[in-house]
């Protein structure tokens, strides 16, 4: 019996079509000779459109988004100081739209030093770890505003929110994942000490939860400390929850001490099913690269196999894993010549391991 | 003619007091045979005061405090978790509430690279930029609150507060540093399209500043961005501005790839001259290491020479920093035998230039 996956690819801008376009490839040839088959829509929204037609994420487009059970999201964004995209937030009215509306509370991303990647960090040691990021509150909720903009008396105010319900949940998912792995260590990562008010919320919650997961090794670190551990002493990390912003600003870091940003995969993951999860590369549109076939296309097909974990195809994700992790094991016999986007996507390709 | 110089002293906690000695005893030998005498008070103040008092800044030694010319900090905080400090925020309560009070707009904190120093990055390059960090808003303004505390319905918020104001001042500060350094080169560094609000009055008065400044390269990158290339490119910064929260974040990761926070000067820095500056290493108090003789003074010695620069003696500046890089050079020849923090202290004082 074929089981049909409806798929949304949401390209986007710069480097994300080609980048898209081997995840694509690669997903194709790992369901291939199975019981799977994806049934893709594509649609065509970021900066590009936005300066094509005035759209960021028409109503009608996200609710037909809504109808598939996947989302593979490429980058998006345009050049940098365009002043064409001056009043447009494509990151706030697409990117984050789709996170906040779709309720992608719990953003996983892994990151995982693996043989023949070469760390920007002298002694790395075994790294190992996933940070689950909220995804829809604190300081990212949009909420805040400015008086008297363009005047010397110009106030602008940037209100984090934080709810019970918001932390209690991806808290308790970050604890079912370090139930999954064989460390069983939860760091949860703030700035209680100066964010009094948030901080006591989470760790009023942390703590609840943690009670109830007595397997669990727990600890607690400053955003700041955080980053010190992170290049200092990797390894010591398992999973690591923590808020909006300092998720974005450690996953960045672990992705460049994870052998960098173009081996970042992601995650925005809604662990209820109401909406379609979405899965992205952790890097950004890179227009300066963008069409030249400069593009590590990894991150976006790790992406993929995260996508085909969350969809009950772990086999597979597996085998895509297994795939890249060999083709990176290649690079010091490769030497420095660099490879095309495409010729990335075929590597993966031909070192699909076969289906148990 | 003798110039008598009144020093407020802040030892602290932990590892402050034993650091700051040795810092003492540096000072009092650069400046011996000079003209310039130190009158010193000593302000207990700290997690250790707060157990035995129950005072954290009491409203009378924070009025002497601001008598003195200047203030050497060591650190604060008690041991993580002590129950009996649960109450207390000895982080708020004093070490911010000396900087927002006193107005330390400009916190100052270089990064260098220096031989003989061992950087956690394999292929480090040049190092050498400095962090100016606003120190008195964003998100540690300390508004937001809790509403239904404890309850499932629970909701904490933390605004952070940005006036054209304070950011003009602390912009303008910086291009100033810029101006003075021969790469002429200023990052500002921020989260433009996630906090809109404040970003968009950031970059107003970045754009504005700069404009007066035609002879330095300012470029922009987000937070996220800004932690990857500290660990992949550290050698491309030269100043960075950026905002309270970003700032704590950079600067101790800055640290650590500027051979660990043992290393971290920092000065907080009334630029007007209203209240005294304040200076302090970097790192916390340690408890774990303290009173061991483990700890590094260096971070409370060059936070020492900081002081100095500030008070119109960079010449005796200068000669601190030429003994701490002649004393760093050395740890190649020394091997790995940890040495105590008074061995520190000796080592800094026996290569002291003699005055020019
Ligand atoms: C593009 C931007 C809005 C986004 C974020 O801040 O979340 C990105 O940095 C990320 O980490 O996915
Ligand atoms: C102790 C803490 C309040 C402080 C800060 O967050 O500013 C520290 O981390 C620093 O960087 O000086």
């Amino acid at each position: 019996m074929t089981r049909t996956i409806k798929l949304a690819v949401i390209p986007g801008d710069g480097i994300g079509p080609e980048v898209i376009e081997q995840a694509n490839r690669v997903l194709d040839a790992v369901l291939d000779g199975g019981d799977v088959v994806l049934e893709r829509t594509e649609f065509k929204l970021g900066a590009e459109r936005f300066l094509e037609t005035g759209d960021t994420l028409p109503e009608a487009e996200q609710a037909a988004i809504a109808e598939h059970e996947a989302i593979l999201f490429g980058a998006v964004g345009g050049v940098p100081g365009d002043p064409r995209l001056k009043t447009a937030n494509i990151e706030r009215g697409l990117l984050l739209k789709l996170r906040f509306d779709f309720d992608h509370y719990a953003n996983v991303r892994p990151c995982a030093l693996v043989p023949g990647v070469v760390s920007t960090l002298a002694n790395p040691g075994e790294v190992d770890f996933v940070v689950v990021r909220e995804g829809t509150e604190g300081p990212y909720a949009g909420n805040g505003g400015r008086l008297r903009p363009g005047t010397p008396a110009e106030v602008a105010t940037e209100v984090s929110v934080n709810t019970a319900y918001g932390i209690e949940r991806v808290v308790r998912y970050a604890f079912q994942v370090a139930e999954s792995r064989p460390r069983k260590t939860l760091t949860w990562v703030h700035k209680t000490n100066v964010l009094v008010h948030a901080g006591a919320t989470w760790q009023r919650i942390v703590e609840a939860v943690a009670a109830e997961h007595p397997g669990i090794a727990v600890d607690y670190m400053h955003v700041d400390a955080a980053t010190i551990h992170m290049v200092q002493n990797p390894s010591r990390f398992d999973v690591i929850v923590t808020d909006n912003l300092f998720g974005d600003i450690l996953t960045d870091l672990a992705g460049a001490i994870g052998g960098g940003i173009g081996l970042a995969a992601s995650g925005n993951i809604n662990p209820d099913g109401t909406f379609p999860s979405m899965f992205e590369p952790v890097h950004g549109s890179a227009p300066d690269i963008a069409g030249k076939q400069l593009a590590d296309p990894t991150a976006a097909i790790l992406s993929a196999a995260l996508m085909l974990d969350h969809l009950g195809l772990a086999a597979d994700g597996d085998r895509i894993r297994a795939a890249v992790r060999s083709d990176l094991a290649g690079a010091t016999d490769r030497g420095d010549a660099p490879r095309s986007t495409t010729a990335v996507g075929d590597a993966v390709i031909a070192q699909l391991p076969a289906r148990a």
